[in-house]
C-alpha cells in the first residue's frame, strides 16, 4: 500500500496556494463576514428559526464547502430560497421557533445534506437536469412572491395565522387595520433607501468619478447602514418599548456546541420529498452559479464536487446552527466583491465570524425586524425573473407556460406540488412534440444532390414517387400522426406506387414503431405500393436488420435520398 | 333547414348494401350464435357474472356496434380481458355474483362506455397511443395468467378466498387436497381435447382434404361440442348430484328488461381508473383488431367511428346484461371464418341470440363449470405472446423489459399498478433514450460531400476543427451529456480553434437548450475557439433567430457541412 503524504489530503487550492494572494483574501474574508450579518439574521428569521441560527451556519458548513468544493468564488451559507423552502415546509407541522420545528429544520437540512453528498459521490448530478431552466426560473419567482408575501406582517407589524398563501393573505387582509405606525414607517422607509440604493445608487456613484468595483461595494454595504442606523434609531427612542416595534429580542449569547442526533423515523418520511426537492432545487443552483462564477475567471468547476462540497456543508449545518444553506448570489456576489481569490476568504470570514459569535451578539436584541424584512423583500423582489419568462415567451411559448405553471403552482399548490406541475409540464410538452412530428414531401432542387421540403422550396419530383422526410424518431407515441400523413399524401396523389421515408432525422425507431412500419408495408403492399427507406443511420440499422420488417420490406433501403432518385427517377 | 331522408341516418354500408351478399351474412350470422354460445356463458362467470349476463350483451351491444362501429367483420361481445379485468377490479369490494356486484359490474361497463364515446366524439382516439404495444402485450399476457390462475379453482372443484394472486395461490396451495375427483377428470378431458384440437386437429383435417376454411370451422366448433357431450354426460350419469360436479345452476329464464340507473358517485370514483384502464385497452384492442381484419379485406376502418362504436356498445350492455364488451379476437375469427361480409352477420347474430334466451335457457342449468373453465383456460393460454416477448427481446431490450414489467407488475400488483409500471417504464425509456444521445464526430469522405462518423469510416478531417454530429433534439435533459461531449473531444484535441456543430438530426432545442448553447459559445468564445451550426432545419431556425444565441454565435451558420469544410479548410 501507497502511503500518501498528508498534504495530499488537502484540496488543490491549498496545496497550489500563491502566497502573494494571502493579504488579498484575508480582507475579502474580513469584509464579508461584516456584509453578511444582517443576511443571515433576516434568512434564519425567514425560515422561522431563530435569528443566531444564521451567524452559526455561517462558520463550520462554510469551512466545509471550501475544504469539498470545487468553486474558487462561491459562497455558502443561509440563502433566501432554502430559507423560504424550510419555512413552507415546516410551518404547517408546527409552530416556526418551537423546539420541535427547530429539531425538524435541522433533520432537514441533515436529510438533504445526505441525498446531495449521494448524488456527488455517486456521481448522479445530471440527476438535477430533470429541472428545465425554465421550471427553475418560475420556481424561484415563485418562492420569491412567497417571501415577500411572508414579511408583509413584519412590515406592518400584524399578527398572521394560516400556512398556505391565501390563508396568510386573507389574515393579513383581516387585520391590516391593526397596522402598527412607527413599525410600518422604519419598514417603509428601509425600503425606499434599499431599493432606490439597488437601482441609482451605483450609476449615480459611478457618475462622480468612483470605480465600478468601489460603487458595487457601497451598494452591498448599504444593508448593514440602513440596519444599524435603524437598531440606533430604536435603542436611541426607546421605540420597541414606546410605540410596540418589534425587534430581535433576546439572542442566545455565544458560541452553540455542535448538536449531534439521528432524525426520528416518523421526521425522515415527513421530510422525504421536501428533502429531495431541496436537494435537486441546492444542486442546480449552486452548480449554475458555481459554473456562472467559474466562466468568468476562465476556470472549471466539477459538478460532483460542488455536490459533495454543498452535501457536507449541510450534513455540518444540521449539527451546528440547524439550518440548510445553499450557494448564495448575493453572498457569492460579495465574495467576489471583495476580491476573493480563493475559499481561504471563506474560511478567514468563518473564523471571523466564529471571533464575533464568541464575543456576543447582544447588540441584535434591539434590531428592529421591520428593517430585516425590508432587506429580504428587496432581496426576493431581484429573484423575480421576468426576463427570462419574457425571453421563453418570445422563444417557445411551451417553455414560458411551464414557467408560469410552476410559479403559480408555487403560490397556489405549495413547493411540493408546484414543482411536480412544472416537472409534469415539461415532460408533457416533450411528449406531445415528440408525438406531433414534422413531416416533410421533399424534393430535389434541379441540377444538385440537395433535397428541399416542396411547401418551401421550388423542387422537382418524380410521378408516381413519394418522398417523405419525418423529423422525429418513431416511437409508439407518433405513429398514428405518421400514418394519418402518409394517408393524406397517398390520397392527394392515387398514382403513388413508390413511397420513400427519409430516415435522416430517426434517431431511433422502438418496438412499437417498427411493427407498425412492418403493418403499413403490408398495407401499402396489398395496394401495389413499395415501401423504401433512405438515409437510415447506422445505429438504428443495426436494429432493424433484426426485425422482421427488414425481411418483408417491399422496397429497398438507399444509402442516400439521392440514390433513390436516380434509381427511382 | 334541410331534411334528411331517413336513410341517411343509416350506416353506409346498409344504404350501400349487395343485396347478393344477403344469404351469407345469414347464414353466417346463425352459425356465429351458436358458437359463441359456450364462451358468452364462459366469460360471464369470468367476470364473476350470472351466465346469462353474457348472452344478453350478446344481443342489443352487438346491434349497436353494428350500426355505429367502422370495421365490416370485426365482431363485438363479452371477451376474456375485459371479463378479467371485471373481475379484478370488482372481486375486492363486493362478493362476486351479489347484486352489488352486478350494479358496480354494469356501472363499470356504462362509465368506460361513456368514456370511450367521448374519446371518439372528441377525436381523442390517439390517446390510445400512450399503451405502447409491448404495454399492451405485456397486460394482456399477465392478465392471461390471471385468467388461468382464476380458473384452477373451477377445474379441482375447491372453493378459494382471496383477491390478490398470491392469496388465491395460497389458498388453492392449502386446499389442493380436497381436489374433487370427478370435476378434475371432466375438466381434464376437456383441456386435453380442446388444446388438442387448437394443435392438431387443423392440420389433420387439411391432410385428409378439408379445405383450408372448413377445417378451421371444426376447430372452432369443438368447445360447443364439448359442451354439449360434457351436459349430456353430467345429465346421464347425474355426475351433479352423485359426484359433486360443480353446474352451472339455475339460469334466469327468458329475456330480461332494460335496467336504465344512474350510477352513484360513490361507484363512481371507485371506478374512475378501472373504468379509463378498460377504455384505453378497449379501445387499442379494438382499434388494432379493426385494422388488421380491414387490411385483409382491403377495407380502411376509421379510429373514432371505432370508438363510437364500441363505446354505444358498452352503454347499451350496462342496462341489458350490465357487462362490459369488446372487440373479440376468437369472436371475430368465427365471424370471418362463418363468412360474414357485413355487419348484417352481427345483427343477425344478436336476432338469433334474442330468440334463443327467449325460447329458454334451462338446458344451461347442467352446464359443468369446469368444461367451461377449461374453454376459459385454453383461450387464455393462446393469449400468452411469448413470440411479442422474443421479438421485443431481440429488438430493443428496453421494450422487452417494459413488456415484462407490465405483465408481472399485473400478476403481481394488480392491474392499475401494473399498466401504470408499464407506461412508467415506456416513458422512462423514452427520456433516458433521449437523454443519452449519439453523438459522433465526423469528417468528409475523400472526393466527395458525404460525411460520417470517424469512428465508422475512413475520412479526411481538418486540424483544428471539430465537426460534431448531434443524433437528438436538444432539451433541458440532455445537454450535460452533450457539454461532456463536447468537453472531452476539446481536450484531446487541445488546438482545436473551430467547433461546428452538425444539426441535421436536432429537430427542436428547448429554452434551457438554447440558454445552455449561449453559455457555451460565450465559454468557448473566452478559449478563442469560434462556434459554428450547420444544416440547421427550417422550424429550429425560424426559432433561433429571435435568441440572444443567434445574435452571439462566434461562428456562422452553414447551410451544408460541405459549406462548413470548404470554408474552414
Amino acid at each position: 500500500m501507497k502511503i500518501r503524504a498528508p498534504m495530499q489530503f488537502l484540496p488543490r487550492w491549498i496545496r497550489a496556494y500563491p502566497r502573494e494572494q494571502f493579504t488579498t483574501d484575508l480582507v475579502a474574508g474580513l469584509i464579508v463576514t461584516v456584509l453578511v450579518i444582517p443576511q443571515s439574521l433576516a434568512y434564519a428569521l425567514l425560515a422561522g428559526l431563530p435569528p443566531q441560527a444564521g451567524l452559526y451556519v455561517s462558520i463550520f458548513p462554510v469551512i466545509a464547502y471550501a475544504f469539498f468544493g470545487s468553486s474558487m468564488t462561491q459562497a455558502v451559507g443561509p440563502v433566501a430560497i432554502t430559507a423560504i423552502m424550510t419555512f413552507t415546509v415546516l410551518s404547517p407541522l408546527e409552530t416556526p421557533g418551537s423546539p420541535h420545528y427547530i429539531a425538524l429544520a435541522a433533520s432537514l437540512s441533515l436529510f438533504s445534506g445526505v441525498l446531495v453528498l449521494a448524488f456527488g459521490v455517486l456521481r448522479l448530478g445530471f440527476l438535477s437536469q430533470l429541472l428545465s431552466r425554465p421550471v427553475v426560473s418560475g420556481f424561484i419567482s415563485g418562492s420569491a412572491v412567497l417571501i415577500v408575501i411572508s414579511q408583509l406582517k413584519f412590515l406592518l407589524g400584524v399578527k398572521v395565522t394560516g400556512s398556505t398563501t391565501w390563508q396568510v393573505i386573507s389574515s393579513l387582509a383581516g387585520s391590516v387595520s391593526q397596522t402598527r405606525p412607527m413599525t410600518l414607517l422604519i419598514g417603509g422607509v428601509a425600503l425606499v433607501v434599499l431599493y432606490s440604493s439597488r437601482k441609482w445608487l451605483s450609476s449615480a456613484l459611478l457618475k462622480t468619478g468612483l470605480s465600478s468595483r468601489n460603487a458595487g461595494f457601497v451598494v452591498r454595504l448599504m444593508p448593514l447602514i440602513v440596519v444599524v442606523m435603524a437598531t440606533l434609531l430604536v435603542v436611541r427612542f426607546d421605540l420597541d418599548q414606546k410605540h410596540a416595534v418589534a425587534v430581535v429580542g433576546t439572542v442566545q449569547e455565544g458560541l452553540a456546541s455542535f448538536t449531534f442526533f439521528a432524525p426520528s423515523l416518523d421526521s425522515l418520511k415527513i421530510l422525504t420529498v421536501p428533502a429531495l426537492i431541496l436537494a435537486l432545487i441546492g444542486m442546480v443552483q449552486n452548480i449554475t452559479m458555481a459554473q456562472a462564477l467559474a466562466i468568468k475567471r476562465r476556470e472549471r468547476i466539477d459538478a460532483n464536487s460542488e455536490l459533495v462540497g454543498l452535501g457536507t456543508a449541510n450534513i455540518v449545518a444540521a449539527f451546528y446552527g440547524g439550518m440548510p444553506v445553499g450557494g448564495g448570489l448575493s453572498r457569492s456576489a460579495v465574495n467576489v466583491a471583495a476580491g476573493a481569490q480563493s475559499p481561504l476568504a471563506s474560511i478567514v470570514s468563518a473564523t471571523a465570524m466564529l471571533g464575533i459569535v464568541a464575543t456576543g451578539t447582544h447588540w441584535l436584541a434591539r434590531l428592529p425586524l421591520a428593517v430585516l424584512a425590508a432587506s429580504i423583500v428587496i432581496a426576493a423582489i431581484s429573484m423575480i425573473d421576468i426576463k427570462a419568462f419574457r425571453q421563453a415567451w418570445s422563444y417557445d411559448r411551451a417553455d414560458a407556460f411551464a414557467l408560469l405553471g410552476t410559479g403559480l403552482g408555487v403560490l397556489v399548490l405549495g413547493l411540493e406540488l408546484g414543482i411536480a406541475l412544472g416537472i409534469g409540464l415539461s415532460l408533457a410538452t416533450l411528449l406531445v412534440r415528440a408525438s406531433t412530428p414534422h413531416i416533410a414531401v421533399i424534393g430535389r432542387i434541379a441540377g444538385s444532390e440537395h433535397f428541399r421540403n416542396v411547401e418551401r422550396h421550388g423542387v422537382e419530383t418524380i410521378p408516381g414517387v413519394l418522398f417523405l422526410r419525418i423529423d422525429e424518431s418513431l416511437f409508439f407515441g407518433n405513429l398514428s400522426a405518421v400514418e394519418s400523413r402518409l394517408g393524406t399524401e397517398l390520397e392527394k396523389a392515387a398514382d403513388t406506387h413508390d413511397v420513400v421515408l427519409i430516415m435522416s432525422a430517426v434517431n431511433r425507431i422502438d418496438t412499437t414503431a417498427m411493427e407498425v412500419l412492418t403493418d403499413i408495408n403490408r398495407e401499402l403492399g396489398s395496394r401495389k405500393i413499395r415501401l423504401h427507406l433512405a438515409e437510415v443511420k447506422g445505429p438504428v440499422q443495426d436494429r432493424l436488420i433484426r426485425s422482421p420488417l427488414w425481411k418483408a420490406l417491399s422496397g429497398h433501403v438507399h444509402l442516400s435520398v439521392n440514390d433513390a432518385f436516380e434509381l427511382l427517377g
